[in-house]
């Protein structure tokens, strides 16, 4: 083991502390100067711009297009909605001047883009041709957070928000399931390699302006949940509020039922709280812009790490060559390892007469393995392949052992302290959401007996999953 | 040919109303409810994410990397650079209110990020080891436009903006000038067939804070002049300003030398203008989201319009089948020539009794032409290719055919009118510049009489390039 832990909170001791230290010493962000921005930098914006293409793939599958609709939005939209207003109203960033003027209407910076998109989507449905109508927008949005945290809860963040318009109910939940599962959670757990619990929240949790909000919930390091994403079924809500009607084909004017759903660079946050450990990050191959390094040890051993390179290249990996032999070693192995790069390949002198290459696997126990040069490439493409597995079933068990099932609130009050709990929703209701809330938990979701999605919050036998969360 | 004239205005008869038509008409956006923003619709946003990602790989390629600056900016950074501040203070859209409190400090919306960038650059180089800094981002920016229209000068617009960071001038000037040429020059010539004159700008009409500001101009339909993109050398200008400095090896204290350098969504208006006929728009392959259409005309063609999109998808291109045969023929195809898609493939039953299928290929002639089934895949491919050299070989003669050389500034006002006009630069001057803007002319760029960039504005035997905009 190296001196990486010097330079990092523990987990165990300050886990807010070690996540902002993990950020900070991995180069993935920074403080903005306006309060709760957040730069982005080089490292942590390649690791979303994979995550990005995973997504974006998926969602263009399900037949989704990409658009883009105006950052600024009149403050009078908002207000068409009730609850969406009354949500997103204490959030708003306001624009009151533009061009050296005071503006006549006021505009907001958008929090999320339904109030826009409907009234865009009013004007191009006509017929029930034109259904569905499946939109999606990458872009930055706005909302004014009280107690802000880099990647979890910014004032602004980058995400993707799709909206859509169906024909039916039966539809327009058909289309947000399977964002949530063949989108969602497909990249949560297979690309992000994060186990998610997927559930529907409950009436109090619900996104503003839903009829139905369904949500995945990964465990941090630390025993909390984090929202990874949600998709919302609104119903006709918006319809209303915007007129967004259809001519059916036997001729009756209907309004359409919309959804909603969005993921952001919070899914990096959960990332690094996920899997990082008290030597730094580990990122999950998948999205790993570098996921093997090569380390020169001395200068004699550049051509060498680059001829690996360029083999481990041509083999489809993503490599970086590190060839700064004037720096300490030491330094640059522990670097690597703050910012999880998932196999390193020290090449040293020792190494080069043995015909070998040293190789460490950041995902794993670290240990430093010699491997004979012929075998390096099949060695290492079949260790990331085998590493991107093992993050996920690490996570994974470490996700049911801290689980527990209870009967009472009290007890999941008590079981949230480390971990989360599962109790029957029925011992919970309205009442027990308020006492949960008292000692800072929440009903995350709520699952039926099989891990199914409930139709509605009243089905009996509910398992509600309840803890803390960032 | 066929009616499509009669829903568009023609070109001769009102360019601009055409302009918008186009627009219009082949859905590729629309006005945003806020006055100047836009919706990019999705067939617009497939043209531009087809471009955004030729861009993208061609800045990779330059050793930048993508990292992401916060939307808003404390008002007090623009105004650490004089002259940046005096161009851009008119254009401001400012944030009062946010979380439903004034604000201690009013944010402004980023109308480029120079400011922010220098205040992180300031912090992340300590030494000649951190540099060249090479970064890059994708990004949405406001600026209050008083005469806003669509694509060409909209309030918000997207665009990536390049911001590096040198150890000397050289490799500034370097590096600003390979964007220029390597990225793009290549871009705008070869993805988007789209001739550019390169060249430097002005003092007058220079990037407010640069001390260089070299452009790519190309020639619109109506032989005007429209900025596709532009590179700038900051000198040290915004390395004063932020306190971008470095320890050079020798162990002194340096300022460093700064680029930024833009190109936007104006660049899919270049597109309209430099290629629309009056039957519409015409896409260039390489940034078509629909490269070939497959029309079948009657229902019964539908599962062989199938099978011939499964093959020319198999062969790399990217199609679609338009089976909505309850809808008139007529109409669909006049809808493909408006989204000015290449290749149109109709498939009607004589078509399939004589085992042909009809070939238009809308960047040429437009006429029909019978191509046995067989050969369907080789020839439109074959097309595909020829037919993205023919828009460039066509768009590179038109802008030839308008420029003309003149002698005097009176002699370029009148050419202006309808082309553009090369001048000595010696003939103009600064006061040459005063009279031509009373014409609404401008000095669009400088170059040597070898068509290579100048090292400044003074050099002897400069060739203005003079014309109206956009």
């Amino acid at each position: 083991m190296t001196a990486t832990r010097s330079v990092l909170a523990s987990q165990a001791t300050d886990y807010p502390r070690w996540f902002q230290d993990v950020i900070a010493k991995a180069e993935l962000a920074d403080n903005g100067p306006v309060r709760g921005t957040m730069v982005v930098r080089p490292y942590g914006y390649g690791i979303w711009e994979l995550l990005q293409e995973a997504m974006n793939r998926r969602i263009k599958a399900t037949g989704a297009q990409n658009a883009y609709f105006p950052l600024l939005i009149p403050e009078s939209y908002l207000q068409r909605e009730a609850e969406h207003v009354e949500g997103f109203s204490p959030e708003l960033a306001v624009v009151t001047h533009a061009g050296g003027k005071q503006l006549e209407e006021p505009a907001v910076i958008r929090p999320t883009s339904e109030t826009v998109v409907g009234e865009y989507l009013s004007k191009w449905i006509q017929s029930y041709r034109d259904l569905p109508l499946l939109l999606n927008q990458w872009a930055n949005v706005v909302r004014w957070e009280l107690r802000p945290r880099l990647f979890l809860r910014t004032t602004e963040f980058l995400w993707q928000e799709g909206h859509t318009a169906h024909a039916t109910s039966e539809d327009a939940r058909a289309f947000a399931t399977k964002i949530l599962y063949d989108v969602y959670r497909d990249v949560m757990v297979n690309v992000l390699a994060i186990p998610v619990v997927t559930g529907r929240k409950t009436r109090r949790e619900r996104f503003a302006g839903a009829i139905n909000t369904m949500t995945l919930e990964a465990m941090t390091g630390d025993g909390k949940a984090l929202q990874m994403g949600t998709s919302h079924e609104l119903g006709q809500n918006f319809a209303r509020a915007f007129d967004i009607s259809y001519l059916s084909s036997a001729g009756s004017r209907e309004l359409a039922w919309t959804t909603s759903w969005g993921s952001t660079t919070r899914m990096v946050g959960g990332l690094i709280m996920v899997h990082g450990d008290d030597a730094g990050l580990r990122v999950p191959p998948a999205v790993a812009p570098t996921q093997v390094v090569v380390l020169a040890v001395k200068e004699e051993a550049i051509a060498a790490a680059r001829g690996i390179a360029d083999e481990l290249s041509a083999a489809g990996l993503r490599v970086t060559v590190d060839d700064r032999t004037d720096q300490p070693f030491g330094r640059r192995a522990v670097n690597w390892e703050l910012k999880g790069v998932p196999i390193r390949i020290e090449l040293g002198p020792r190494d080069l007469a043995a015909d070998v290459a040293t190789v460490v696997r950041r995902l794993r126990d670290s240990d430093k393995t010699a491997v004979a040069r012929a075998d390096l490439t099949r060695t290492v493409v079949a260790a990331i392949e085998a590493d991107q597995d093992h993050l996920l079933a690490e996570a994974t068990a470490r996700q049911a052992a801290r689980i527990t099932a209870v009967r009472t609130v009290d007890e999941a009050i008590e079981a949230a302290a480390s971990g989360w709990a599962t109790l029957p929703y029925d011992a919970v209701g309205e009442q027990g959401e308020d006492r949960l809330a008292e000692s800072a938990v929440t009903v995350r979701c709520l699952q039926r007996p099989d891990g199914t999605l409930p139709l509605d919050d009243h089905e009996p036998d509910l398992v509600a999953y309840v803890a803390r969360s960032y």
